[in-house]
């Protein structure tokens, strides 16, 4: 690949994610990158010993999320933020990888609209959730970022992101990974963001996620959305669709690999 | 003051520091400044209710630090990096302050060596200690600080600190002070350190630190050796030779000011 392609390698936040090995494999990286990750399996635990119940909210249209409220935040800087983000980042430094680990927070890296409500279902009622403190990243700050990654430093941005009124929100990742292929590859004269890699709780893209013989190792644009009306699963449905915005955004190879394993 | 000239702020990480205010106070520094923070209290709570034990050593010649291993790093990274800065760079960014959290880890901010070996009292017997993931700082990456200091970035610094060999660190945050004023006042052109705030969890400095009449408003370099040796509590004691320090590297002012009120 020539110089001036930025690659964004996708870390989920599964349980048993290998990041040790993904981290080792970083090394071998020949091209400028960066990195998104969530950690949504340690704040589920760090929240359990804390005696802190996570809630998933439903919304009309089908896709689920984690209610996320004052409290839940605390908790959610705790771990994506802290230690997720930290551990990442000193394990990359240990192999000699200069990273720089960063919120949406962090000079107003990446910000974006506070849902103030949302219509969520609960069971056969529907109610509107006012404390939830999430919205989908709109923003770059795409100098921040243009400036770590040709100073040599390679980012390692996770969630929370910033409210245009100043307050931390809970987004998906992928829909993080959407933004970045959108305003690095627009915006960003001699930089082009054409692979995206997403390390995922599976060998790869299943049709089925409960069936690991599904495996989809090349897809084409059209049949995404055609997996994304078949998903039933709240979680992997949100995710098709931030893909899908992936290609039109401009990403014209987009990668789902095993995180748990070394490659 | 003149341009060129850089503050820096250091909020302690006491119970009752009034982060609110001194984030709102922030607001009306009309020069470049930076943010050193931390958060033992909250380390403390969260080590409470996660059922961990925070164990403190004293070595040999007085000074006190907390031990930590691992598991006590994990509760750090929570803590420190994770939701002490990112409230601080949230509270920040709601004032209009383009707030940055950094900790040394990131971008190989702040370097040091890990103490290997520690001699500590255990009441009347001395054990060596040696799974304490602490050190000195030692390296500062001035290019980075600069670069986000004269882009207009606000600087939120806390540790851990990274080691040598890509270990993330604890350290104290007078001698990231003491380094800060070191490297950017000697290292930079046209910038120098001449002024450092404490916001403590007093009315200031107390010649005696349980008396709050014995307030020091103005201290002499000569007298803080005075205090150094008077003072009796190991806390104290290690940030009075920090402070020295900061003189010896060429800050002009130093001041104390009470961070639980309004100013």
């Amino acid at each position: 690949m020539s110089r001036g392609e930025l690659l964004v390698i996708k870390i989920g936040g599964g349980k048993t994610i290998n990041l040790e090995a993904i981290i080792a494999d970083l090394k071998f990286v020949d091209q400028q990158y960066l990195v998104v990750h969530g950690a949504h399996a340690l704040r589920d635990e760090i929240a359990q010993k804390l005696g802190h119940e996570v809630k998933t909210i439903t919304s009309v249209s089908g896709y689920s999320s984690v209610l996320t409220d004052d409290d839940a935040m605390d908790i959610f800087m705790m771990t994506y933020a802290g230690l997720r983000n930290k551990r990442l980042v000193e394990m990359a430094q240990k192999y000699g990888i200069n990273a720089i680990g960063l919120t949406g927070l962090d000079g107003r890296l990446i910000q974006g609209k506070r849902k103030t409500a949302i219509k969520a279902k609960m069971g056969d009622r529907i109610k509107v959730i006012r404390n939830d403190l999430s919205g989908r990243p709109e923003k770059l700050n795409v100098e921040l970022l243009q400036s770590l990654i040709s100073s040599g430093y390679v980012p390692f941005i996770t969630p929370p992101i910033l409210s245009y009124e100043g307050q931390a929100l809970n987004t998906d990742n992928d829909s993080i990974v959407a933004l970045l292929v959108k305003e690095l590859g627009n915006r960003v004269p001699k930089l082009s963001v054409e692979v995206v890699i997403h390390l995922l709780e599976a060998p790869g893209l299943l049709k089925d996620p409960r069936d690991p013989n599904t495996l989809i190792t090349t897809i084409k644009k059209v049949e995404l959305e055609h997996i994304e009306k078949d998903y039933t699963q709240g979680r992997m449905k949100r995710k098709m669709l931030a893909v899908r915005q992936a290609f039109d955004y401009g990403a014209k190879k987009i990668i789902f690999a095993d995180g748990r394993i070394e490659q």
